[in-house]
């Protein structure tokens, strides 16, 4: 048996004994995770809003830990190998997957935490392991890497290489979370020279501050928009990435995109939003949308481990599995906690 | 004097006589019309949509002519040279126009017959010629160079470029003008291999079949979804090309996008449109608008001479100068004229 | 048993009785070989080229057949299904093959009939078949899908691709093997305006023309280079696609790739060549080398199905897998046999 | 009169009195230099390697000015203004203008002291000034802005953007003069994990590394392609930037550049280099080549204003133009003075 933390039902959630997994198919592995954190969807699940995840599903779908046992195909992992799991399990087979956009694979894609068992637990079962797990290097700090498993791949592929962001443009980041915090980080590996960060908290802007933004704006006036062109010499910007997941927000982003600009979503929307094509129409501009893929895992342990990325600086709790419902609280309530991420410690 | 077709104010026109224009500029030329067209965009012009456009201005944005003087500045053309008019002036100085988005030139743009006055007459001033305008090859069809004025490189640019159609890509055209049509020519530079083109008309949709679409939805039933997704296994399509300009199309291509494709606008949008982002945050789908640049124009040309593209097949009306009133009407009344582009002779 | 050809050593084949190869791999599977054909690379082998493969080899890496056995790591395949096999063998785990470049896959690539037995046999051991292996539609004409194992992803992908062909682009090819027809085929993919044909025979000029280029160019005299810049009124072409591997037709495309184009090499290169930097370096070049990943196939696929690509042009001769000898040898005569590729039933 | 640097046939020069320029062509204007400096490309003319250039010319390509007068046709500048004087002219009309390529402009390029007079002087007649200067903004540092005429668009445009170094990339520069730092200064704009530095020089390899590069090699014992394979676990790297201009430094390039990566070219070469294309023909490389097209300044400037950018540390010694003919003795003779790039105060 081991300790699990298991999605009850909406607004309930318990740290569990539950069975410990085993192997169901040639490509899986069992990992014993030794580090692992909460994400803004899991909360997402715990309000109920994701029909894919039913009540009994242990939680989580970020980490790292050690091989326990492989199945007979899988080719690249041993037990005893240490290793990061990826948000995101890729069959590495079929048409999306050969295209590197794992998030749609057609038997995998995000599932781990969420249509099976996922990582707030003492081990858990990963599907195709050979294309959904990363190897740790030597030397590593492990408790960086945790934040390679979903916020830094998904701030990156969602906000910056969506987002076009080059040398000496200019962006915007829209968020609250410690998601625009991971695109704030991630974009500066393009040199944009101007990072205006908006947000509704002068503490979370100091923060932005400290990681690097070049401009802060306070959005609780209601005149973001009209300080941004102001900064703007009325231009706009020429990415804006969206990091909430509301309406306002996107908004706000369609009204400072300049002309041959791009907007970024990052938010996971509850809602539709409206896109004012009255006025966008003839405005050369680019609107994506991404699931995060993780196909830029490799590229960010490289980051890593060349010390051009400091993931550290996003941690700021540490739990052991036993208090993760303290853990949740914390992550939950970061308004007053200033909460980023926080590590659970299995 | 001359005679010019003269935007009155909403809902009145009027061939008038009108003073031959004279250079303003040391960039300027005049230019002798032989040929000129009307587009969509004349007509909501006239339905008073378009506020750059006041009361008094001379209507066209396209054509061919000669040249009959030119400014001190001006490098490339003489009197006597055979010219093709872009609809886009472009300064050829300005931060866009470097970047080669000639649409936002900062003195040009889409100025012609909107805010300056235009090609429906027997002369007109061209600004920035050296840069707005392009010589026609010797023994070229004028006629068919008219369609290279607006129509043929907005829907490449606005359509298929920014559609990103490619070898073995699948293609929806959402349309009911002759946009579509120059969108559906030029996609086949890339050899989709599946092209739906829906329309609300059968006599369209059989136009659309000779011009290469493979397959013809009458969306009148209100069922397009429904059997795009059957054609396509329920897989939607990599790009869906917006031509109408109004919500209900626009949300047909959001509904019918595939994970990982494109929507590319081409319409003109009075009212703004619902985004359904609770669907398509995770989709991996990029959104494009843009007013056509004619950065394409030269590629256009090469096409037209090594007969790769065939531009005749868009014109089914003749008229004089003299005539434009009556043209304008069959124009208008395309549902019963069966009219694509009309050629208006000066 | 079964029948295969084997290469003996340099300058000796023989069709020979071999033992039925087995799984050695969960991913493998056993593939009844129903049609196959002869490489270029074949006759290098056997000239003894290719220090990777030994004598006692299976030669052959093209082909379709049905599968025979599958591996307990192969998900996408079962006993029954017809397949395409592709020359390169892809993991789909490593590096390389998570960037889409299987060539150089860490465990595979070229291994099939150069260091593993491969296809001209009555059946073939087939590794990593989930990721090397095509299911064929049904209704497919399983002899046209041959000429996707090899000759048409490399001729795609080194040639095209490479050589960033586009709407209304100048090309020229340079070459005399078949590979060179299945450049000029999938070229026409991107609508160049202009393909100029380089080759020694006017009879295999001759097929260029039907095949759809647009200039003919026999370069016995010596005088292509003239011949071509005086067609490109002195500017050469946007890209020069160099089919032989020699350092005369790469010297040649030197000489006629214009300011900003692209030399796309397909040639298997037995020595150096004199790249002319002195002239070169500031001409905005580019010069692109590719072992062919066959990443296109999927693509190559959808435009067979949706007959917009006929690769049954490419083949001239039908054999039995008895008269293998007799196929080789018509293959190897082409000047005089007019042989482009030929069918091997087996 | 005004006093000028004149080339008077290899191996000579002086300083001389000159008529002040005048304006010969509506696009004209005449800049009064402030600060001029002294590129590598005016010591190969003295050396009588720039066939076009001619005995009697003024030298000097790089500098920044005020405008002094101003032709009809010019509406970007107005006497008085600050500018920033490109090496490259350009008259923004042209094919290759159009398309961004200006070092190939059919009428300028790189023109300024080579075919016309240059810089090195009091006084300088610019060509197509609209195009060819930028706007000094207020409050910049004009020294730092005399390394954005030549040396740093040349590092970036023809080592970092031709050698596409991206995020986590590893990059190998071989150089020896002061365009290797311009190289090494602007590829961290792309964040690479790796830069290896290669020179013959200790000295040199120690402002490497102050300027940013993390791994030293000193090549002059013959054995710089085994340490960075042995730096690279084998693997070679991403990108090797040829900075030198002879065929050792190129092999280097071919043996060191890993599957899949790029060889981007800067040097200048006067003759042939060996194409190793039997090694590379299977290796999916790209080799790029490119004359600076100054299309990168606009962006620079902003990196500079932003502080993104520190020209300042290419600078290591000051001159007054009456000491033109000391400044070029110290630039020539660096290996002693230590020199990078020297300031002239005109």
């Amino acid at each position: 048996m081991m300790k699990a933390l298991v999605y009850i039902g909406p607004g309930k959630k318990a740290l569990e004994n539950r069975p410990k997994p085993v192997r169901v198919d040639p490509m899986d592995v069992i990992v014993k995770i030794t580090k692992t954190t909460i994400c803004g969807a899991d909360l997402h699940i715990l309000k109920g809003d994701v029909a894919t995840c039913h009540p009994g599903r242990i939680l989580g779908h970020e980490g790292v830990g050690v091989i326990e046992a492989v199945g007979s195909g899988v080719s690249t992992f041993k037990p005893g190998d240490r290793v990061l799991i990826s948000c995101i399990a890729a069959c590495g087979r079929c048409e999306y997957c050969r295209k590197g956009m794992y998030s749609h694979c057609t038997t995998g894609g995000w599932i781990l935490g969420n249509s099976i068992d996922g990582t707030q637990a003492e081990f858990v079962r990963i599907p195709y392991a050979d294309t959904s797990l990363y190897p740790i290097p030597n030397g590593s700090d492990e408790e960086a890497l945790v934040m390679l498993s979903d916020i830094l791949p998904t701030g990156f592929e969602c906000g910056v290489l969506n987002g076009k962001v080059e040398p000496g443009s200019t962006l915007a980041i829209v968020g609250a979370g410690p998601i625009r915090l991971a695109a704030l980080l991630t974009s500066q590996f393009y040199s944009p020279s101007e990072i205006i960060m908006v947000d509704l908290d002068d503490n979370r802007l100091a923060v932005a501050k400290r990681f690097g933004a070049t401009a802060m704006i306070n959005s609780s006036d209601g005149k973001a928009t009209e300080q941004i062109l102001r900064l703007r010499s009325g231009r706009g910007v020429d990415t804006a990435i969206e990091a909430v997941g509301v309406p306002a927000t996107f908004n706000l982003c369609e009204d400072i995109v300049a002309p041959g600009g791009t907007i970024a979503n990052i938010g996971v929307h509850g809602v539709k939003v409206d896109l004012h094509l009255e006025r966008l129409w003839s405005r050369n501009v680019t609107i994506k949308t991404r699931l995060v893929d993780t196909a830029s895992t490799p590229m960010l342990l490289r980051m890593v481990r060349s010390r051009k990325l400091d993931p550290i600086q996003l941690i700021t709790h540490h739990f052991e599995l036993d208090q993760i419902i303290e853990a949740y609280d914390t992550f939950d309530k970061a308004a007053t906690t200033k909460a980023l991420k926080v590590i659970i410690e299995a």
